[in-house]
């Protein structure tokens, strides 16, 4: 994660750490059928950190963290088509019972698990995320998913703009391309979240 | 703005342009004292940016489009400080007396345009932005300021959430990092905004 | 609608009228099966409220008005309960395949209109519903459902946030209970919105 | 509190209490020198519930619960007028140097108490009231202020909405007439909120 322009942030102020709370949850962001396969909209190295989250996802139950899982899902009859569609048609494909906004076999919700239907960007985006995660008192939230330059990231910026102590599981988020994805991670770093691999957070 | 795995987005269905609606409007952020200082938060191609968003405010207020701008400020007594200032404390100092958080005299709002002050990333968090713009019945955003990499970039995916279209002013948006810049540019293209230069928007 | 207290709200320049803009939507309020049957969470005036909403439905359409219609749907494994069902624990009824939860027979929605789950008392927390209006380039919304002093008086409160000129089918609100339907009415329109009857509403 | 309809809520499983959870916080709502004043917004039992607010100030500080003050506060030339000043046009005298958008002098906020400007009728609506309250892990809001019809009802309901266990502290709230203070009281223990009096909330 070194960068030649890190100095500038340092030199300014940015890059502090915002630390772990008391009571941290885990956002499984977008891992679908459709982002988990390169003919639709997956590919580089989403594959792996999908593998990477089922170790984390298991810690996550084991200590009773809240656990959320997203998917974006739109209207069968366009009715909730928006700018994002316009952007890109092809998410017109992710209909509620289309095997493509399906969560993949690897990281199956369990009961009492959030499961948000999205069709922003943001997992929290006019979505009933902050109110779970209220519920049960958390202030910290680990974000796993994809794409890091996509759901991710936009996920991230309202996690810290919520008051959330945000960790991006580095290990955990992944893109279809990887310069995005490294150019993603120094942003959020530098101003919205702490960056932990699964050694770390699978200590906690 | 070509890039080496832009084939990959094209592939996929991403990077449609959003085009513009029958009712715009201007937003500046963060334009303010101390954003345009390196020795504080500027830098980079920030000075640029705000020279050419002199034209600009010139031109929307002549086509009678409406204008927002904002400011980050936080209160005095540290009561609205949250996750951002852990993240980076330097931001405490934008109070709202400090010459920091005031707007560049370059480019000073009239009466009737709407000043927000924010405490997050994007001028739409917890702000009165989305019904102002509604009150106008604007459909199409046109973002300015800086950084690209921060509040522009978190204004623009609120502003696609928000389902306004979304134009990135792209001679009158800076970072203190230029990579950067470049790396938000790309992302924003691919899937929240389309990008255009001062001639194209003065020719509107 | 006279009312004991009006001239206090009179005086203090309350109880103006907010009229109606270039661009009026309708949104049906939870007229669900559960709402319609008094066994569970109707009774009232509700059942007169759905035969009327039948004609507004129809003009709306044929004007071509946005439509829109809420439910309240809770999960199944009880994952998004909240505050609201421990204050009224029934309404975790009101899950996705529940007979309860579906739109009532009078109303059926159409392809293109939009159908929100909520799982609180406005059709606008945490739903698509802004965004759905803004896309038309909404300005004014109608209001009918129920309850009257429960989710339509939430939704009411919201369409002004909004900055949505706003207006209560008067005809076509109804509730469980005549006081408070009543009393929510007066409060509605002294602070929120115009009242207008189906005849008025019928010759827009 | 005993009301002609409210077997009609008992029967459908309505009003239950929500209870007090490990973290109260305390909002007083619009206690402003023009709502304390009859020939502006007052009069009614507004003055009495300033007056009992005092010792439940008080109490919160002692106990070290967080606390957050509202006004309401509209732009000096008018550019954040909205829905909510057409409807009631003598709210715009409510700017940010006006002796009537001012704090009572009974209950001045202290240093890192939260003092919340607001343009529309919840204190959560457009502010930073969530995240304070978050930030400070918050499960509990306690709600005083005025018009118990008006912005307690509505800040209320977004306090329920957005699962926080909600109090509203029964001698604490007032309002310009007195029965839509009673009707909107009924409303609210019966939906979203638990009702206690000074009696109750001091021996916490």
């Amino acid at each position: 994660m070194t960068h030649p322009e890190e100095a500038i942030y340092r030199a300014q102020g940015m890059g502090h750490s915002s630390g772990i709370g008391a009571a941290p949850a885990l956002v499984l962001v977008d891992f679908v059928v459709g982002f988990a396969d390169p003919a639709h909209f997956g590919g580089g190295n989403i594959g792996p950190a999908i593998q990477h989250s089922i170790a984390l996802l298991a810690h996550a139950r084991k200590r009773g963290w809240p656990v959320a899982h997203t998917r974006v899902v739109y209207a069968d009859d366009g009715s909730d088509h928006g700018v994002f569609t316009i952007k890109s048609p092809s998410l017109k494909k992710l209909t509620e019972s289309s095997v493509l906004s399906q969560i993949v076999p690897e990281l199956p919700p369990i009961a009492g698990e959030l499961v948000v239907r999205k069709r922003g960007a943001s997992a929290f985006f006019d979505t009933q995320l902050s109110g779970y995660l209220r519920m049960r008192r958390v202030d910290t939230l680990i974000v796993a998913g994809c794409t890091t330059s996509g759901c991710v990231r936009a996920t991230v910026i309202d996690s810290m703009q919520h008051d959330f102590r945000t960790i991006v599981a580095l290990d955990c988020v992944g893109d279809r391309a990887i310069a995005p994805h490294e150019a993603n991670l120094f942003d959020m770093r530098q101003k919205y979240a702490d960056l932990m691999t699964n050694a770390e957070l699978l200590a906690l």
